[in-house]
């Protein structure tokens, strides 16, 4: 099979879920799967000494407002929460802690993370909302509430996060195509192309 | 005739010549006409106390990827100047001093500005070489020169900045149709969509 097609983003992002409800479907297209990659993007914007989008002056009206129209451009549900943006850490580690049993399941519970962040409102932001989310999924509420303290699901977020770094991955989506790297929803369009032709 | 499209952008915006190589024929689809608008997008950097983005940590590099892989996905020549960017108050003076006798005329001033920079590379910082690229269009070289240091000429730049500003106009290119604001060469589709269909 073709190499995976990586797919980096922030829990937190309105941009990572929208990308969330494309990714797979287009992988598919394309006869490739998808390495789910969600990190600590706050990370990165630290290294970049970059506030969340919707903090700037200027731009953070224009981006709530973009949010919006992006969601209605791509006919999903959405509504920026509140708070919003917030920490990711026990989201990220109840999706490692799944993925180390199941990646599959893990996607499942990374797809009802963001919903129940961009879609329900729920503050993913608390490790209990997190805890309960994944319960509804089916995972063992108990277990996995265990499993987000584990030092090995630590690291693995603390590696995949440092990781994303050194590689200059700084914003959320980010999906890259045989090391080739595309920063945004608004570049699924790239995306494709290099799929469909190997580069362009 | 419906409302003219206002199309904002910084002369030294790669993004912006993108967009200046796609926007007349969308327009003209759409039967619309396009108000070009350059502006000193560094004072909307200064108010956002961020920098240009190819001087970001982790970013800075896949700016610069990004130019030439989009340069690619329109089918346009380019390639990134040195230096770049540039300061582009003469460019921008010049092009206003022409806008006020020959709107049209300023347009065919702005694509050879653009033209000149990314893809000959000469530096449109430096206000000779403005004149020289003006003059190869036809203008006279000695009236351009006097036109831009006229106050009236500084004033309108001025005023267009400032206006920027006040609308949160922060970046380049920023289109906005029927008072609806598009961020981004990458938005275009979004324009179109909201051109056929009055929005969405």
């Amino acid at each position: 099979m073709a190499n995976s097609i990586e797919f980096f983003f922030d829990f937190s992002s309105p941009y990572g879920y929208f990308a969330s409800t494309q990714i797979e479907a287009l992988a598919t297209k394309y006869g490739r799967d998808v390495l789910w990659r969600p990190f600590l993007m706050g990370a990165a914007l630290k290294v970049m000494n970059a506030p969340p989008n919707v903090e700037y002056p200027l731009k953070g009206e224009y981006a709530r407002h973009d949010f919006d129209r992006t969601a209605r451009w791509f006919g999903v549900p959405f509504r920026t929460p509140t708070p919003f943006p917030v920490a990711t850490v026990a989201a990220c580690r109840a999706f490692y802690w799944t993925d180390a049993q199941d990646p599959k399941r893990a996607k499942e519970v990374a797809m009802a993370l963001f919903k129940a962040y961009f879609v329900e409102g729920i503050n993913i932001g608390e490790a209990e909302n997190v805890v309960k989310v994944c319960a509804d999924t089916g995972l063992d509420a108990d277990a996995l509430r265990a499993g987000i303290g584990e030092a090995a699901v630590k690291e693995r977020l603390k590696a995949i996060t440092d990781e994303a770094i050194k590689r200059n991955i700084f914003g959320s989506p980010f999906i890259i195509v045989d090391g080739e790297p595309f920063w945004g929803t608004d570049r699924l369009p790239q995306v494709e192309k290099w799929l469909a032709n190997g580069g362009f």
